[in-house]
């Protein structure tokens, strides 16, 4: 290998152990740490981050990468070629951030991570206030040191989403409102009995269903682990190495259930990244809208499917005691698909899930470009959760309140999660092309096949493509809307029992 | 503060931040980690050891070192006196160290143990004889880097046991030897019943005790955690989260009991280290032989007390069921209490464990000073266990490949474990002129009074003094063998019902 790239190669392989180090510090503050330990636990996070960030936009790195630029051969779809178009995106955009402001950024968002957790529970806005706009103001900045974006907020999407704008995700969402209104109108003219999800399960019955469904989804214990925690998150240091979580609600088991089936699609994504792209910048996850098309898909597609409700209803029969002795397939497939307008985004079904996103675009675009003021954020959150999905919101803590990322300063990270349900219906659609009897092996409860599938198709490629190139040599074309529609309306048609259009 | 000084602490923090972040890679790779982790686990740790080190040998490290010497006032007492003092050592003594050489100590440790793990499971001395010789060769080399010590050994053990010499610790193990073994042999003529050590407790049972012992002891769930490993171990990231780790053997309880309660004395050692001294190199126990101290005084000094007997022997009647319903608090501490030679250290009683240790520091010696060869290595271990402890060793697997310190490279480690022993003596003889009624208290199973005692005297000072100014301050001398042999004899001769001199 050439020289300058070896070199490239084996400083940012120092960068990812770093992040790899960040990493574990984090899973262990949400899963293992005692309370007292969070103090120091923020200064060894932030030293950590700092010296990694310090090392990667250093000049050294940019020499590095002059010469391993240099060293190209001409052949842009080798590895080499790959990592360094990656590295020369993200260095070039990193540099021209000043530290002070990456540093005043990550403080700033943890500050208001605290005060929005007291915030949410006194549900009082007005404590929030200032932290949010010091986010704000902090965001415009950032966004300030760059000149290549149309509009500030994409200078954040492309942090999540690379290489996407605002007036893309805007096209989008206009034609996943269009399709989402009539549909959640349609259903909800249809009554569907989710009350069997509320029976009371005690949480040691559902972590036996729970270990045989990721087992059974490629969980293996020599090379995952599946821990507790507050808020879940799937983390992982390499391939080898992939954790995930999980929360125990004993009214109401798909809390654990899906959130673990969710968990386990995005650690199949980062446990089927090609071994050689380790310890390199390729060796994880694209965007982060492809990551959650992953643990969408698995969660929603493949969980909640009729096949899958098969497969999942015996056990719970065996697993979860005489409650649920009787319990039809049929009966569990339309429960966990009953689509309800809520209040709360992490806990709505797939039709309605879209909206909260599409409100939570359009309000974070306004407030960033100024055409909506802190002050007046709550009144109009309130008016558009009247308008889009014809619900009142009681309260703050249930409102503008429910969410971290604001508080963290991740503006411009909400549009990912809808991205992913829709890339998750590009990819269904074209999983069951290719495999014939994709259905029939999920109602076998053969999940190996689709795996197999996702991981020779998206998992092993790691960060090597964008999503639209990704896209392109899969489906043959960019992000689109109407695979998630027409897979949504055919689901739900059937287990409402009427045809949706 | 003076601003070279505050710039050093500054840079100190970040080096301990990194040195957390290390110690959690290693805490989870020792509890949590799946076995697939390994390999890229071992080159985070390496990365970060080594960005660590970096920063630390750094010429700006040495600039700011020098510039907070010349802002000293002359008070040698503060804790900027005192952090400067120990800065300039540890820093005068790794600048000489050449990184290439200080990597390739760091790597064959690594390689040497993982061999290790494989020759002792196969008794396979020759296949572990050729890292052995390179672990040998490098520690040469790295003593060779100084010339302030009078033999190479001096200088590896300066590393674990700082200012003291060969010299000093050779004449302290004589007079050790010199005690112990007629003691060994007196205690050889009577006979104590240990079988009930031995009857079969479920490890859940064992876990009940273990909770509530070590929480007698000041385990606190806001700051500490116990997990399972295989081989026990304490860390700590600062003194508020505190982490200890047991093992478990159902044919054998005070493996975990005693294991949790060593570990619980090393944790408390952490959690009464000061505030004020955290994300500072003086913000950790001092020398490894402060540290053992305080393992070994609670384990042994305390554990295996009449008084604590007396605690324990009810709760285990309780808690581990029909088989010791009928357990006298005097047929425990006289079983905990037996001593007999045997093949392995970390199984050894207290009276020869000593001598386990003198073996070992002698052996080291003469391999360093290139006195004995490897090969030679064998015989000359089974040889010394003849002569003192007159046992015969059977295989290699169960002599001398029996530690893991040497594979590791650790050649000066061994003395600080019987170091630990003496100081515990000392400490435990001035604990009770000190308070008067600790025996009661600890019959009590009252522990708050020794534990302060010992973390006003000890622990809050972190590394702020030497081993032999701490042990001038609380009982006015050097490391010293006579209270421990005393100790000894006493506890011994009570529970073997004869006067021991």
């Amino acid at each position: 290998m050439a020289q300058q790239t070896q070199q490239l190669r084996e400083r940012l392989a120092q960068i990812e152990d770093l992040n790899a180090a960040s990493a574990l510090l984090e899973w262990d503050q949400q899963t293992k740490m005692p309370p007292r330990g969070a103090e120091l636990r923020a200064e060894a996070i932030g030293t950590v981050a700092r010296i990694s960030h310090e090392l990667f936009v250093s000049g050294e790195t940019g020499r590095l990468l002059e010469g391993a630029e240099a060293e190209l051969d001409g052949d842009g779809e080798s590895d080499d070629a790959l990592l360094i178009r990656l590295v020369r995106r993200k260095w070039d955009k990193a540099t021209k951030v000043p530290t002070d402001l990456a540093a005043e950024l990550a403080r700033a968002g943890s500050a208001g991570q605290e005060v929005w957790v007291a915030a949410r529970r006194d549900n009082d806005f007005a404590a929030f206030t200032p932290y949010l706009e010091r986010n704000l103001e902090l965001a415009r900045r950032y966004a300030d040191c760059f000149d290549e974006f149309a509009v500030p907020y994409d200078a954040l999407l492309d942090d999540y989403q690379p290489r996407m704008t605002a007036a893309q995700v805007t096209v989008l969402f206009d034609e996943l409102k269009a399709e989402l209104v009539p549909l959640i109108a349609e259903a909800a003219r249809h009554t569907v009995d989710g009350s069997l999800l509320h029976a009371e399960v005690p949480a040691a019955a559902q972590r036996r269903l729970v270990d045989e469904i990721v087992e059974l989804m490629g969980f293996d214990r020599e090379g995952w682990r599946l821990d507790d925690t507050v808020h879940p998150f799937a983390t992982s240091f390499g391939s080898s190495d992939v954790r995930i979580t999980t929360r125990w609600d004993e009214r109401y088991f798909p809390m654990a259930l899906y959130g673990a089936m969710h968990e386990t699609g995005h650690g199949l994504y980062e446990a089927g990244i090609g071994k050689e792209l380790q310890r390199s910048p390729l060796g994880q996850g694209e965007s982060l809208g492809m990551h959650e098309s992953q643990s969408r898909l698995w969660e929603n597609m493949v969980g909640r499917s009729r096949g899958f409700c098969g497969v999942l209803a015996p056990r719970i029969s065996e697993l979860f005691g005489s409650d649920f002795a009787a319990l039809e397939p049929e009966a569990l497939f339309r429960a966990v698909n009953r689509v309800s307008p809520s209040l709360i985004r992490v806990e709505a079904d797939e039709a309605t899930y879209g909206l909260h996103i599409v409100i939570r675009f359009e309000l974070e675009q306004e407030l960033l470009h100024g055409k909506l003021s802190v002050a007046e954020l709550p009144e109009a959150w309130n008016q558009r959760y009247h308008d889009y999905l014809g619900i009142e919101v009681p309260t703050d803590a249930d409102g503008v309140l429910q969410d971290v990322h604001w508080s963290a300063g991740l503006i411009g990270y909400f549009p990912t999660y809808a991205l992913g349900n829709m890339i998750a219906g590009q990819l269904w659609a074209r999983a069951h092309v290719e495999l014939a009897d994709l259905d029939e092996q999920i109602a076998a409860g053969e999940l190996g096949g689709l795996r197999a599938w996702l991981r020779e198709n998206i998992h092993r490629h790691g960060s090597r493509y964008t999503t639209d190139e990704l896209l392109e040599r899969v489906v043959g074309g960019p992000i689109a809307v109407e695979p998630f529609v027409a897979y949504l309306k055919d689901k739900l048609g059937d287990a409402y029992g009427v045809a949706l259009t």
